[in-house]
């Protein structure tokens, strides 16, 4: 229902054989990448997604690590006929990024929607999805994104049977709309049933494990968070450069109850991140040390 | 001795398992490339060059496909703690196109030295190595190299007895200074042998084949030119885009004499370059369809 695709699981720089860090969410016809790195658009095509209907791109800060693979995405895209706008979501300084990455990719015969983040909470809806970008802490300012799938309540036929409403009526009412029949006004939460889970993931890169990524991703079905370095003698470098360990990410899991963690972003530093695998499920055990294509397909689940 | 490699085969866009053309050649202790599109920091790794290394960046033109590579290739030199200035070359643009590439790589620890052509034809010497960027024909200026690195003549010892000088002073001759011996003065060219040949390669793409390709190519080493399609249907395109054929391409090389040719800039819509090999063979026998990482060792023939 709500496909999520880990296109790469690298940080700093593209490897062979690792791509950038680059989430790409497909739901209701509509795709969103968060974050494009260089080689971006080659992950994409491996994995057999088209470029052609990225509708938004959500940045999270401006190292060239999470942004160099625009000039060419965009240009892909233009060559593959798409016309239609895209939008572009970041902190504030987007509108400069874009004039560098229009100074490479020139020509594109698309719309681009630049829309710059005012505050550390900024929240969007696309296609039934709400999407909060919330402030992270790292060394120029970033943001982490928490997406929301909200389930309507399940219609419950009986309270409108009760209530003596004609069934033509029950499906507008059931879309969250008031009706009137018979001079009184009926509102759709005369005929719902309890709340229902909705579908909610969280991608928090580059960051210190800051307390508020795991309020967001409280209950949620992943966390897609960044695990720069595994051995902690690098604990410095993580605490110095402002970004997140295996074992703090795995602990952010824990400590919100997530579904499953996916940790992503791996120094250049570090080529066997499955090194510390064991470590890491002993704080947290449903967590997936990813490569790059990992993929899961999020639903609604009856409980 | 003069060590060549081919990053990349393709153009227009970078594709799984085809990196974008790109040039790096390797000689006297420096490096330089030609073009860097998205990827080419990926596929130098792959062939096990240095990132560090690179001295001097010369590009063909300004579409994204040989310049989008640039912010992440200065930002992994930057990493790899390069001081030292990189100097790029390129048609006139540079500094604008620049000022893209440092929007999206901040914070550079090495000085950018920018030289945009002035002329149809360029000249520059590194490390005894004479380039020339010469202007070509594509739907925006671009420019072909030639590589030319001359060879000594032969130090001849018989003329030099016969002049009477003393063996200390023939080391100096025979390195292209006048000597000052029993108040007369000598001149290199007194004794040194016959011409020798040196070395000579051209890079051509992306362009139409117009004749001075094979001019400057004339009896060189080799040849790397764009062949962007084989099918010969594809002439409109070609036409239209500016763009070279394979058949263009290996008739340049043999109107040129040169002793091998490689095919390069394929279009993503030609999956299979080498189903045209035995036709552009047939034009011309020493062409190498290439693919990524073609590679050669360039040294002076006995002749």
């Amino acid at each position: 229902m709500i496909e999520v695709c880990l296109l790469g699981a690298g940080g700093t720089m593209p490897l062979p054989g690792r791509w950038l860090t680059s989430l790409l969410v497909r739901w209701n016809g509509t795709q969103l990448l968060v974050d494009c790195g260089e080689g971006t658009q080659i992950a994409l095509r491996e994995k057999g997604f088209s470029c052609h209907q990225i509708d938004s791109i959500f940045l999270t800060h401006y190292h060239a690590d999470h942004t160099a693979g625009l000039p060419g995405l965009l240009l892909t895209m233009a060559k593959s006929e798409r016309l239609a706008p895209v939008s572009l979501y970041g902190p504030k300084g987007l509108q400069e990024l874009m004039q560098g990455v229009l100074a490479i990719a020139r020509y594109l015969p698309f719309e681009l929607r630049c829309i710059e983040y005012a505050q550390r909470e900024n929240t969007f809806e696309i296609k039934g999805m709400k999407i909060t970008a919330f402030g992270v802490k790292h060394s120029v300012p970033c943001f982490g994104y928490c997406f929301d799938y909200p389930r309507a309540p399940r219609f419950d036929a009986a309270k409108a049977k009760k209530l003596g409403l004609p069934v033509n009526l029950w499906g507008i009412l059931q879309k969250g709309n008031a009706v009137e029949y018979e001079e009184r006004q009926y509102l759709p939460e005369e005929v719902m049933g309890e709340k229902r889970r909705g579908i909610k993931f969280v991608y928090a890169t580059d960051t210190r494990p800051v307390p508020f990524i795991g309020e967001y991703a409280c209950n949620g079905d992943l966390l897609i968070a960044e695990g720069m370095y595994g051995d902690k003698e690098k604990q410095a470098n993580a605490l110095e450069n402002r970004h997140m360990m295996m074992q703090e990410a795995a602990a952010i899991a824990a400590g919100a109850n997530v579904r499953k963690l996916w940790l992503t972003h791996y120094s250049p530093s570090m080529p066997n991140p499955g090194a510390y695998e064991q470590e890491v499920k002993e704080i947290f055990e449903n967590t997936l040390i990813s490569n790059d294509g990992a993929f899961c397909d999020l639903s609604f689940s009856e409980e």
